[in-house]
């Protein structure tokens, strides 16, 4: 969505040089309503370093290096901050961004556990900011586009929703990268990965949350903490069901699957977009066994091609709406709610992965 | 394989007009070497009307129509058995066939416990006859060939095998057929879907077996005995994975994929060959991500199309083979090792779909 004429861009600052952050300054600079103002690292000529190579314009001003996440919490010129900093982190600069009166967009995962997203989220609401989790492929405008074909829709309801999220990994990121560190990102690929899988399964039931989850981690590092391969079922009311697998042992790839009754919906590319201007899925329809099931019928095939959305770009024009409509909007409001479900979710996961595959209870959303 | 010329054809019964048994009567016809000589079913009457609609001659006394299965093993003509009965039968009638020196093809699942399965080998073994279960797609010329791409073949050892089979059930379906009735098929759709899921994992890791499962049943029937919809994760050695789902819930779908480090293959019709002369598999090595995460690198893909291969018919051919090499033979004994492999797995699942979920050990395949 393009931002009003007469509305000031949204002003960013960048916390943390991750290697994601370099694809959410671009997602910034391409973003309508949308503008980069500082970056900060844990030393300024860092900051400056990465700005510089980000192409952004640190001579004249028009970007900050600043040396310290502090001091980018303290340029007045920054309304909202781009969080790509370890998981451990977040609660403690969320909380001080929101302080500060910043509006917050944090990757996933959000939090270690539930107990610390609701910190997060009550420092925001209490500041009036917004709190949104860097979740893109909820922003590219094919999701809704499918989401009206389920439900009362043509395909009808979820049964099963099944995805996979997986890349190989190398020895020396599983050793040593921060997202299977246990004092960086205890959650590992459950949090990396496992954390779009969750939320992907919660958009195609609605938004409703599973009754029980059952989880398998036969995978995990640094000192047997932080989980690599992983696999859950998400029980739903009435049996439904769905199952992902995740980890960073297999070829890279990330396609979900929602069978109704009728049909399938189907994605190759539900996390990344395979292009920016181009995504598609698709609609199954199969005709079942013919023959005296001894051969298949031929399925109906939808391709649906959507064109025109940079799903990053979108997330940031997401959240400058948000920010205009305020914290406190419906518009708003969703993000925090939903952040808080797929993390219950992921504690679920966790425990029952801990608990050698127990089926456990979700915990409530409201407490 | 054909069969020499001056070997006779192989001489089959079939022993209930199952629905199943109509593909698989075509399948004898279509067998190299196999001749379809008498059927069965519990009245005279249906045996000869069922014969009649498969378009089998019973007049000339080509295919004698028998009244019973006990009827149909006293038949001297008989020299194998073709078993599509309920599960819960099979012990019985498979040891009545061995007793009587008949060659058995049983359908899966083959037994309702792997003890059971273990009695029905012993009594194939003890009478010399040929045992094997009626999964088909093991005898599709297509698995030697994706075969030797896995392990020390061109994408390596598989890291993680998942596959989906599912078939939209309708009310009756799910209350009175025989798949969902505990007197019947107590495994339901673990024993008529799954048992094909389980053969694929175990097939694409070389036949290695589980250490450890887990499995969730959402969804039961016949008074909370019977499953309808089940996921699974089987643990291999050193943390490699398998996971499934199957279910009388969702759309036919019938997927499965082989991941390993450096790439995926894929199948979307695992079970039942999309057409009898022309089936695929597809081998994908993703490129990764690109432009620092923004999006995704073309896959190259290679479709391979299988041509000339009857699955079906092939299993028939591949049993004749047995039983002129011998029950002993190690080309025989393959099959009832398998199936016992298949068996012992499925029992952990629904051990643990029964324990909550809880990681069960797989029994050893010797005792």
């Amino acid at each position: 969505m393009a931002a009003a004429a007469d509305v000031p861009a949204l002003r960013w600052g960048v916390m943390g040089c991750a290697n994601i952050a370099k694809k959410n300054v671009k997602a910034i600079k391409a973003a309508a309503g949308n503008t980069l103002v500082a970056v900060a690292s844990r030393s300024q000529e860092r900051a400056a370093a990465w700005a510089a190579e980000q192409g952004l314009d640190t001579e004249s001003g028009a970007v900050t290096a600043h040396g310290s996440y502090d001091e980018l919490l303290a340029d007045e010129r920054v309304q909202a901050v781009y969080m790509p900093l370890p998981t451990t982190m977040h609660l403690e600069w969320v909380r001080k961004a929101a302080a500060a009166g910043k509006h917050v967009l944090v990757e996933k995962p959000v939090a270690v556990c539930a107990a610390d997203l609701r910190l997060m989220a009550e420092a925001c609401a209490a500041a009036g900011v917004v709190l949104m989790d860097g979740v893109m492929f909820m922003h590219h405008e094919r999701l809704p586009r499918m989401g009206a074909l389920l439900g009362a829709g043509e395909l009808g309801a979820a049964e099963r929703v099944v995805s996979g999220f997986s890349f190989p990994a190398d020895k020396a990121f599983l050793e040593g990268d921060i997202r299977v560190k246990a004092d960086c990102d205890p959650l590992g690929c459950v949090g990396d990965l496992g954390w779009y899988n969750v939320r992907f399964s919660l958009w195609a039931f609605g938004y409703e949350m599973p009754e029980r989850v059952s989880a398998v981690t036969s995978r995990w590092t640094d000192g047997g903490r932080v989980p690599t391969e992983t696999s859950a079922t998400l029980v739903f009311s009435g049996g439904r069901h769905s199952t992902f697998a995740c980890g960073f042992h297999t070829a890279f790839s990330q396609w979900a699957e929602v069978g109704t009754s009728g049909g399938l919906l189907r994605l190759e590319d539900f996390v990344v977009a395979a292009g920016p201007d181009s995504v598609r899925y698709t609609v199954r329809r199969p005709g079942g066994l013919i023959d005296d099931a001894r051969r298949v019928a031929p399925v109906t095939e939808t391709e649906t091609e959507v064109l025109g959305c940079n799903q990053e770009a979108s997330m940031f024009e997401s959240f400058a709406a948000c920010v205009r409509a305020g914290a406190a909007s419906e518009a708003a409001a969703f993000w925090p709610e939903i952040s808080l479900k797929t993390q219950l979710v992921v504690d679920a996961i966790m425990q029952s992965s801990k608990e050698g595959g127990k089926l456990v209870d979700v915990a409530p959303v409201s407490v």
